[in-house]
């Protein structure tokens, strides 16, 4: 099959990469204003051939869309004007409903799937791209009541090869979950490395002292705010629901050691210990 | 060299098999109260035999504590009152300012090196042990000044035997430095966790949709409460210091998206992506 990536950065050029890898991509072209990624994944052999977005679309059977979310939303109806229906669309954006509501009454609304792989590092760039990155983690399909059979067995085939488990989800419920499970994550680990730069003025002190525990949760917020904006900007809603979860959570360490009470700090401790149960 | 462990687990164990690789530990006693521990031990030849205190302190030229810091505070005075002027003890606890306060005037104190190795994982028990642990990570030394040249020669031969840097600090500042550096991304982590549990009550989706994002940010959540309490018990004053700093951090961002102010939530992240000049 003949791909189009638009966007061939960390997502879309580890997918390049495993298509190829599994024999389902015969050849990639990339879409990217970025000349420097276009270079870098010609050089990487992620894509065959550069290609502008009406000769891309015009010459593959898949479209795999690969940028920021909001310049997503803004490109799928372009996107599915130029397609026939023979050709399938698919996104890879963290937020789900904005970008089915935007081609909700789209004539071409059925050539297009709604998905999410579960996978992502505070990296960008095809530089960073990995075959393996998706292997074992969830991909979520959106609304597939709302993708033509043939389109939607197209992203199956798709998610199969790229080593993931399916998941079959509407787009609300999506972007509630991934705000519990990934979007706050994000937003933690950024307010953390606020912290840390804000009281720790020698920042020659934290490279030397940095254990392994805080490298791991501080990671993210590594990650560049021209993904994450768009994708807080758009589920904004529910991330502020969780974030004053999270805020009433930190309280309640806080009231603890205020007040002493080192049998409600074990409590609260204990209680989070349970995530070992359900994460390997 | 013999040496004696106090504490036959992750930390313990980790730093006896490497003494033992490096052809630094010729016999190394466990001491621990747990049997279940001791037999893994040895099973695993992380130690030779067990011992009771006295007889591991008896026959062994180095002690290495490595229990939580509560115990290593209560029991370090007694281990002194054992050692003659040919033994050197260390302990490994990630709080310094309480143990060398302990033993501040106690007459044995120079026998006595005040240690904090800045690795650890949410495991615990032998079966963690790692030998690879500690390279490349700091080995902090505290209140040298307050050992004998010839124990901070012995630990000095230790740190360098686990292939860390070496790095001076008195123990306030040791305290200060590790509530931003450690302590504060354990509490964070727990606090994720319990966000998480308490807004997604169905915890098979959790686990199906956990991303490598998620998994290392809640990682140091599965750490268990019989070392931590004892940790932000004996470090309060600083840690509630930085949480509050941390909640402070979190409230700009609810801040920015409550406003939908989307050039501060810009500037915010920017911020923390000064954390990828400072760690690699």
């Amino acid at each position: 099959m003949k791909i189009s990536i638009i966007g061939v950065g960390l997502i879309g050029g580890s997918m390049a990469l495993k298509l190829r890898e599994k024999g389902i991509a015969d050849f990639v072209y990339g879409i990217d204003q970025n000349q420097q990624h276009i270079k870098e994944a010609l050089d990487l052999k992620i894509i065959d051939a550069e290609a502008d977005l009406h000769q891309g679309i015009k010459n593959s059977d898949l479209i795999i869309m690969a940028i920021p979310v909001d310049a997503a939303r803004k490109l799928l109806p372009d996107v599915l004007n130029l397609v026939s229906d023979q050709q399938t669309v698919m996104d890879a954006g963290s937020t789900k409903a904005g970008i089915v509501s935007a081609v909700k009454d789209h004539p071409k609304r059925s050539r297009f799937v709604a998905f999410h792989p579960m996978w992502g590092t505070e990296n960008s760039g095809p530089k960073s791209a990995i075959s393996e990155s998706f292997s074992g983690k969830a991909g979520v399909i959106c609304n597939k009541e709302e993708s033509s059979e043939d389109a939607l067995n197209t992203v199956e085939k798709i998610v199969a090869a790229l080593d993931m488990h399916q998941i079959y989800m509407n787009a609300e419920d999506h972007d509630i979950h991934t705000a519990y499970i990934s979007h706050i994550s994000h937003i933690t680990s950024y307010a953390l490395a606020n912290t840390v730069l804000e009281k720790e003025r020698e920042e020659e002190t934290i490279f030397q002292l940095a254990s392994s525990g805080f490298s791991s949760t501080v990671r993210l917020a590594k990650s560049h705010p021209e993904m994450w904006v768009p994708i807080f900007k758009q589920n904004k809603e529910n991330v502020l629901d969780v974030l004053n979860e999270h805020i009433t959570q930190l309280r309640k360490f806080k009231s603890a050691l205020e007040k002493e009470n080192y049998e409600y700090l074990e409590e609260l401790i204990t209680n989070a210990n349970r995530i070992r149960g359900i994460l390997r």
